[in-house]
């Protein structure tokens, strides 16, 4: 049965629905309850890691029996395992409901299979409905869930010529505002921000998301690489969260504790040696050049040796977006994995940040 | 008196004549000769070095005494010294003509004057209209005349991380086939293309300006810079032009020679190390930076050290455009000189390229 108007209507509420959930390592999913005849009985939004997931926010706002036969609209598969919060499927079984439409396919190994369950209890399912639009909504949860790694995104600023700093190591700023505004707005939406230890020693940086001199809402969890010491007084150990610091250069393994931790959204601001070992490894999902139309030659590349012998073996970037910002230039890419992506795995529960104390491994 | 809608026509009418010229190492010039009632008397143009001025050209198609009381409509102020031509200023004072209506001042020391002794002998004269276009007409050849020394456009190619080759010295090809056609075309704008001898050693370039395999019908005199020796059986050597080879590092001085010799648009293909000699020493006008959305980390830098010691004395570039090429971006920008530009100098005769043999210093 193909999708109806009112069905239409519902995803896209759905979808500004989703938008009320906050920027955080879960993903933002809304959902409508329908009436056989099409009329909006129930609206529900995902409010964050430990909370009901969106549909069952819409039944749970219904008396019990109001959703027999009534159709659900929602932006992502609902899940078929359980969490914390008990596998949606069953919920929407219990209810009763005779259809449900949805946007996005659940690309967990363990939590999809939801509409599979669904069809095989008799529930009419169709999905694919503005999938675009709920993609462009969770793409890095959803790359995160594929990868079965957190989604990283590789940040740094440079000359023209490439270089990140000056022959002095100054590099306060290569950029201008414009550009560095911006990289605060994308730090907010990121759930861990990350540095080697170089940068915090010879930049002292505070790693907050700011909107002019003003915090924002949205913090990611600073995260420090490296075995040399921050200092008692770094700027980082003010940050509203309590910073993890990993003493070894294994990123993966970093990765793997970050996903753990709930931590799916990774933006890495460098230095230079950081970014050059993620790229390196093939472990930059997308990179943020921000190029300011300057020179500056001498040895302070903003990318190191990154593993390229020969030409046939660039480093090929798939651009996405040029972005003017001022003078400046932002390259948003995509660079292509050396290796084929690694199978995808389980999500988990969408779980949220361990409270724990910062670690050392 | 200010200029008539019939001058202001012609002078539209010399601009599409002057494009009949040759793109040379002179300018190109229009000209167009008015009765007093508006008609168009006579048109001209300059075919190159050696050849009538265009206002010249114009007025030796008319029977003596025809331009008695005439205007004469030109895109650059008449010249005002004895070159292998005479003054056009003097002709023009013969021929009896009532009043000179020019686009663009001469920007030659010596052979600028003409409108001032122009007005000496009682013609009316005006200068200034459509002097954009004109200007556009002959930018690079403006600049040199107020420089006193040739045009310098610095090309090169880089992976978006600044590298002109991969870690083994392969660059074949970093940007892709619509850049590569983009560079043909403007080798061909230009009458010296520069390399120094550790391209012509490690690439063998050919220096031709093409289109697919073909000769363009314009090219570039091939210039080499450095104390080796071009192997005797070189591509270069079967360029249309024999080579200019220069066993110096001294730029200005190779830049004094090639303005002698009437080379006044300079296009500098490269490497690395000659490019960031012209940048250092603050000798490059013009910056065509081709980006390819490649990263090849590594050594083989596309800009070595060009003298910038700290953030605050990066060499800043006035992006003119930014052409998408391709995948590729060309970045076309103009330094800013460290030092202020040296004061204008003659332009000489617009004189042609010497015909002399190859020369060492
Ligand atoms: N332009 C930009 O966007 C930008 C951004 C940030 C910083 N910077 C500049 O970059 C400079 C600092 O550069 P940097 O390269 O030293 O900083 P960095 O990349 O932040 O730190 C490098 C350090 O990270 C540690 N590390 C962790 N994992 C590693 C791995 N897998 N491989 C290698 N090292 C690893 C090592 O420290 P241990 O020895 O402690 O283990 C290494 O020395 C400063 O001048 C800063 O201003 C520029
Ligand atoms: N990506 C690009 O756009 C591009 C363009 C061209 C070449 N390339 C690559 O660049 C590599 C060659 O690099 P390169 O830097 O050796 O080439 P280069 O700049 O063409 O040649 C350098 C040589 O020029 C001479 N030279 C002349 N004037 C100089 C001055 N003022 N200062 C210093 N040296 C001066 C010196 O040679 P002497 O010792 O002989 O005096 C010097 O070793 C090749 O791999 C080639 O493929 C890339």
């Amino acid at each position: 049965m193909a999708h109806s108007p009112a069905e239409q209507r519902a995803m896209a509420r759905a979808l500004e629905l989703a938008m009320r959930g906050p920027r955080s390592r879960n993903p933002r999913v809304g959902a409508v309850v329908l009436s056989p005849a099409g009329e909006v009985l129930a609206e529900g939004w995902h409010r964050g890691a430990g909370t009901p997931h969106a549909e069952v926010d819409a039944l749970s706002s219904l008396p019990d029996g109001a959703a027999r036969g009534a159709t659900v609209v929602v932006t992502l598969e609902p899940c078929n395992h359980t969490g914390r919060t008990g596998p949606c499927v069953e919920a929407l079984i219990r209810a009763g409901v005779a259809r449900v439409v949805y946007a996005l396919d659940d690309p967990g190994e363990v939590s999809g299979g939801g509409a599979a369950r669904l069809r095989a209890a008799g529930i009419d399912v169709e999905g694919g409905i503005l999938a675009d639009r709920a993609l462009a909504l969770v793409g890095a949860w959803v790359t995160a869930a594929r990868l079965g790694r957190p989604h990283v995104t590789v940040k740094w600023a440079q000359s023209l010529d490439g270089r990140a700093a000056a022959a002095d190591g100054s590099s306060r700023w290569i950029t201008g505002p414009e550009a560095r505004s911006d990289v605060h707005a994308r730090r907010a939406e990121a759930d861990a921000i990350v540095v080697g230890t170089g940068t915090v020693l010879a930049d002292d940086p505070a790693l907050t998301a700011r909107e002019g001199e003003k915090l924002r809402a949205e913090q990611p969890v600073p995260v420090i690489v490296g075995a040399r010491e921050t200092p008692a007084d770094a700027a980082v150990r003010s940050h509203p969260h309590p910073p993890l610091f990993y003493d070894t250069h294994d990123l993966a393994f970093v990765l793997d504790d970050l996903w753990d931790r709930g931590l799916h959204r990774v933006f890495v601001e460098g230095g230079p040696t950081l970014a050059s070992a993620f790229l390196a490894a093939g472990l930059a999902d997308r990179v943020l050049a921000y190029v300011a139309p300057v020179l500056l030659g001498g040895p302070r590349l903003a990318v190191g040796d990154i593993g390229v012998p020969s030409i046939d073996r660039a480093r090929r970037l798939r651009v996405i977006e040029r972005v003017p910002l001022g003078a400046d230039l932002l390259f948003v890419a995509e660079p292509e994995h050396p290796a084929g992506d690694p199978p995808p795995r389980d999500i988990g529960d969408r779980a949220p940040v361990s409270a724990g104390p910062p670690r050392r491994t």
